[in-house]
């Protein structure tokens, strides 16, 4: 069984390792919207794909087929081991069904990476990734990862920043974002990165609640104290000392 | 310009953007090491190659050949936008030659991803990228970040943990640590991940200073409260709820 992480989407984005994988496998087992993205890789397998809230379910019809001896592709978006389906299918097989069936996780370019190629550089430097969903996590400990990534001083990654429904925690983390940080600090905010309908943006953390496109497909970064916009880039320093005589020597 | 990550280093990791990126440029820059992992990719190009910390120069060299009308490719292990090329480019960069110099940012793999996959499922819940190099950010604000990380509970994947010569930023973020989380919590230490002498180790964090095979080409993950060990895989529960009978229903 291999749970593959297939980047933002793009076909240029996905691993050698990751295509040969796909292309090796009987089942392809995933959420829908992520399958429609791998366009002609799927014809001819059996596709078990079912909406968001179901991955239990596909887990479970996934471990079943492997019991069986078919050759299981779980597709994630990213990386399928930053909040997605590698934990789930550890979580639950047993330690038995561990020594009996192949698994192989795939590494995939995760949002964090695909969202700050287009923003710039924004993680130069230390950085948390926090996820803004409550329906895994408490609001609590979400808020308080917020509290200690301020106090940490580091670039904060956003993942699931808000859905339809599910707005008061992105509220919440920017509150307590501007208790800490400068109103002018830098935000950098990437929708459905590598995708037809990809949306850029550097904002500032003052403006950040005013920026309309924001959803399940959405990265935020926030910069840390360092960080500044050049151009149409987010930056944030790695710490080299670019003296005046240096930069001149060019 | 491209500043392309060819993630940990072996060509199924290499995306196809990142491959095209290097194919089609004439002039190949990059850390002698990196440059190694690519074969024959390079051939029949200029190649600029140097040792480590010779960043600064080597960008230098690249925005030089760039501004003559070169096509030039900058290469990063990893993902360029965790502490790789991407910064320094565009810290070293004015806004006019930013305007001039077309510039493409090509994510790739970065450690964290590629070594949680070895692994098993650590980054399923909030984490924190933390470098210990103290060669560009002062001990005091890398002491002050793993002590942030730890209050809020975060797994922590540690970057460039030690080098022959620099040992204590390592022994002071162990002794941090050990300060907050269980001697038991575990941790996953990962050297040369998809090289030939790729070594994978989970051991725990009171005997994570044992551990002789830690360099600059090793990450580590330090699993959060929640973190535990499962056969020969370390997993960090997303929060479903996997009540008995669904366990038992497959």
């Amino acid at each position: 069984m291999s749970i593959v992480g297939i980047g933002p989407g793009d076909s240029d984005s996905l691993s050698p390792r990751a295509f040969r994988a796909i292309q090796d496998s009987h089942v392809i087992v995933g959420y829908k919207a992520y399958l429609q993205l791998l366009n002609g890789l799927t014809e001819g397998k059996q596709v078990i794909s079912s909406g968001m809230t179901q991955e239990v379910r596909r887990v479970k019809e996934a471990i079943e087929k492997a019991r069986v001896g078919m050759d299981v592709c779980l597709i994630s978006s990213g990386d399928p081991g930053i909040y997605g389906m590698a934990g789930l299918i550890l979580e639950l097989l047993t330690e038995e069904e561990m020594g009996q069936i192949r698994i192989e996780i795939i590494p995939g370019i995760t949002a964090a990476s695909s969202c700050a190629s287009l923003l710039g550089a924004p993680l130069m430097n230390d950085f948390a990734v926090i996820s803004l969903s409550d329906l895994l996590t408490d609001r609590k400990t979400i808020e308080r990862r917020v509290e200690s990534a301020c106090q940490g001083d580091f670039v904060i990654v956003f993942y699931n920043p808000k859905s339809r429904k599910r707005i008061s925690p992105f509220e919440a983390a920017w509150q307590i974002l501007m208790k800490h940080r400068s109103p002018k600090t830098p935000v950098g905010i990437v929708r459905n990165a590598r995708r037809e309908d990809e949306e850029v943006l550097i904002t500032s953390l003052e403006k950040m609640l005013e920026v309309k496109q924001i959803d399940m497909g959405t990265a935020i970064i926030v910069g840390n104290s360092k960080t500044y916009v050049k151009g149409r880039y987010m930056i944030t320093p790695r710490g080299y000392e670019l003296k005046n005589n240096e930069i001149l020597s060019r």
